[in-house]
């Protein structure tokens, strides 16, 4: 080292400083091509431990995983429902202000309701949204403004191989459901709704699986139970398609084997709605969770055949004890949802390449978790879920046994201050006024289910602006597969559109093969054909409001 | 080729075998070696390009860019008043359904609500939430539930070396900014809010700059327009403590040079509130918007100096139309909001490093876009923007004209019948019952507000369940920076947790210090002292209802 620098220092100074750049470019040269070759070293390395990750990975996922979609729907379900079902369950549970439901665990975003003749949707118009990803008129069953059907995800994604089914805790021919499976100018034409699902249409059958409620609609109307106009045997019709009619009894869904059950599979649990959370007898029909779990082993187990599936799943009673301004039973409709949510999740879980989108077609009650009892006085802020603990009954159920109660004026009063108040709904300090007007001889039904609910809310301290729906957008969740692409503020359309690309579908040859050949020879003039259902909207008047009427202050 | 075959022909079929095996072998193993170097050379030429990439990204973020944060509130803004304005926004502009608002765009999830004490929040606790990270009762200022102070996020900044900033259209001295630059254990005591957010408490003076309303509290007792119960002079003792006071004179603030402005700046521009976007006068007051332009530009050019920014810019007033339930006013200010994050969105786009957070501390007045008018008539599915277009003033600025009407029971009726509603209100179809109720002689005016927003609402079609707050989960709303982990449905502190891990900010050794000089003598005692503002929560009494109890039905 010392040669070297004593040589140096001998040659002229440029030259030294020449020789010296030249050394360090050479040195530098060495070092950029060492480090060229670590990096790459390197890089090689981790590229390939990368590789051996992914491939593992994806053959964990490809095991099992197909592009399955699970929609799941709650009707009615604004966002103060989530936050009134959180506060209830921290409260109840006494677990602090973090514990989240499992909804709160997916939260992704929120969706856009308005339909094409409103700012405020109904179920039919929010579910075509759904269903067809279009815009449509409230009462629209899966056909456009023109009144023209739409293919939908159901009937497209069946075309294209996939399995499909759909579960409900209302009729399967509500609104929801139908605008899946079926195509109707109105959503009271549920004779025809009945015999769309089942597969006697245009497009032939397209539904592998159905659980709800709705038997009625299945029955000729010999039947005593039923609810058709007509005496058509839809239950006989089904069974000509191929259909495995489960039956109702709980025993034997239990008993249902995944493995040994064959598809298309028919499984009803009620004539009408089945019922209300609050008032189910878990002898007698299975819980959403239940139905949501036994449908996905048997679709898992019958997807091997298959590309996957497709499975709507509707929350479908939250929004009629929304309806009814029912707090005590909205909340449990609400929690149940949210056990069926769990379930998915888990599903997801050990089948990740399957998505889950969870979102409401609109909000009802114009609910709020607060209330002004007294308009003079500044309200504390505060609302008292114990109120809603200890009710044993929906409104719903306890509102006929007083309309049919056939006593006396004063056995009724009796029965409603001894029994309805303290037994029923838990409500130990009802008013004299708040009896008397429950107990009216002659009170109409919709008086005195609106008087029961406004009993229990003024207790909780919630407020409800209608007995209809609201514009409110709704919260969107969702899990697994591509679930990021539904982060932030959508359009309802967005969600039918995100499930087409997800799984691969074209609506368009559909909706071109059912307008070759309507489903309905003049679906115009069938509109309002049938006989009504009992759905909530008809147990009101529709007076035609003009913009600025008033009718009453 | 024909040689080799022939050669391989004639060996035993073993070493045919073999030799044929290691011929492969030798050419898998070139293969590979080849493949190898080429994926290195792939791998390592993407490696430079990304390398390349990314610091000449660095370098455009890291010119200008700062970890600001812009923490913005919009105080009483629950789900449905996003809806409500998106909807009378696509309405009164003629914009189709896909139309968004500019919060629309940048929805990231929800924040839950829930106080130490309540599940119904005030703002008080709300603000605490975000500046302290921690839980709180209702009216507690930046202290927790034990009446300590804890150290804020804005505090933390300027310990730090950031510039800080609040921007709000209440009083400077309301709940939520004192949350955020001093502690009180009640909301109430906004003498002492003042002086602390001067600088004239334990740690000094934290805030460079203030726009709003609230000048009276910072005039003596002495002063007419004065709302101290003390005779401080807060405005003569910022001078001392360095604060350039602006004027409050539109002209002057439209020509402050943000190049020249000196720091820090307090710029008060109403006594009292400043007024609602509805009654403002462009030539008197900045919009919400003009006033965060204009601060952005000051701190933009003064942070050369520092580490950067926090901006709180609250949008105060929607929650007081919302207590009013005045759907004309709060529709505008929400409008006005939505107008002021378009500005810091624009700021962002320039200034990726910074972020944006909005959100609401709860919601206010129960508010639903949808309303049942006759309680015996099953609701339309509707809401009318209409009815809010040509209303002029808010009911806030109506009914004193009302209620300090000097004439005769006639003319009263007469001005109500013929001016208020008609002229101010746009309602030209009031009942008599309406109007009678309205100019009742010796009508309270928490009683006319209410009758006047009533009116509105119902020809809106729009539903309010309290003139107070109510506990849906609020919309959470980010943009820039970090934006991403605020995903999901959060807790209200997690707005805190997350100012302070994006700014690096230790908020312990202010707390602590805080705690070894009370900014109060002995907190507790003061509660409930100094003169009460007019804020508008002391417009009503405050009966404390028990958990059960029912005062009017």
């Amino acid at each position: 080292m010392a040669d070297d620098n004593d040589a140096a220092a001998a040659q002229p100074l440029l030259g030294r400083i020449e020789d010296g750049g030249r050394q360090r470019a050479v040195a530098r040269r060495r070092r950029v091509i060492l480090a060229t070759f670590v990096t790459g070293l390197v890089l090689l390395t981790a590229f390939t431990a990368a590789g051996i990750l992914f491939a593992k990975r994806n053959a964990n996922k490809r095991g099992r995983g197909k592009p399955n979609v699970i929609l799941m729907i709650s009707d009615g379900f604004g966002p103060a429902s989530e936050t009134l079902a959180r506060n209830y369950y921290q409260y109840t549970h006494g677990v602090p202000e973090g514990h989240q439901l499992p909804l709160d665990t997916i939260l992704v975003g929120s969706s856009r309701t308005r339909s094409s003749d409103s700012f405020v949707t109904d179920s039919a118009a929010g579910a075509t949204a759904f269903s067809c990803g279009i815009k449509t008129y409230n009462g629209a069953i899966a056909v456009n403004p023109e009144q023209k059907p739409c293919g939908t995800v159901l009937e497209a994604a069946k075309e294209k191989g996939y399995l499909t089914g759909m579960i409900v805790t209302s009729r399967i021919t509500h609104a929801t459901p139908a605008c899946f499976a079926s195509h109707a100018d109105s959503r009271a034409l549920e004779d025809d709704i009945a015999l769309h699902e089942i597969g006697n249409y245009t497009l032939g059958r397209r539904v592998d699986l159905m659980f709800g409620g709705g038997a009625c609609f299945f029955k000729p109307n010999t039947d005593p139970f039923s609810c058709r106009s007509d005496d058509i045997n839809a239950y006989a019709i089904a069974k000509e398609l191929g259909w495995h009619i489960a039956s109702s009894d709980r025993t034997l869904f239990d008993a249902l084997d995944p493995a040994s059950v064959s598809l298309p599979l028919l499984n009803l649990f009620a004539n009408d709605h089945m019922s209300y959370e609050i008032d189910r007898d878990n002898a007698v029909q299975p819980s959403l969770k239940e139905m949501t779990v036994k449908a996905l082993d048997i679709l898992t187990l019958s997807e091997r055949h298959s590309k996957g599936f497709f499975l709507m799943i509707e929350g479908s009673r939250i929004d009629m004890a929304a309806h009814n301004n029912d707090p005590a039973a909205h909340v449990r409709e609400v929690l149940a949802y949210n056990e069926a949510i769990d379930a998915v999740k888990d599903f997801i879980d050990r089948n990740p390449e399957t998505v889950l989108i969870s979102v409401s077609d609109h909000e009802t009650g114009g609910l709020s978790v607060g209330l002004q009892l007294d308009p003079h006085a500044y309200p504390d802020y505060f609302w008292n879920p114990e109120a809603l603990v200890n009710v044993q009954r929906s409104t719903e159920i306890v509102a006929p046994e007083i309309t049919n109660f056939t006593g006396p004026p004063s056995a009724r009063t009796a029965f409603v201050r001894d029994i309805v108040f303290p037994q029923w709904l838990a409500i130990a300090d009802a008013t004299d006024a708040e009896i008397a007007a429950v107990a009216l001889p002659g009170a109409p039904y919709e008086d005195v289910i609106a008087a029961l609910g406004t009993a229990l809310s003024r207790r909780a301290g919630l407020g409800w602006s209608t007995h209809g729906h609201s514009a409110v957008d709704v919260n969107l969740y969702a899990y697994g597969r591509n679930a990021h692409e539904l982060r932030g503020n959508h359009e309802n359309t967005d969600i039918g559109k995100f499930i087409v690309r997800q799984m691969g579908l074209d609506l368009e040859p559909v909706t071109a093969q059912l307008n070759r050949d309507p489903p309905n020879k003049d679906m115009r003039a069938e509109s309002g054909r049938g006989k009504r259902g009992a759905f909530q909207v008809e147990h009101y008047p529709h007076p035609s409001l003009g913009s600025r009427a008033v009718s009453s202050l």
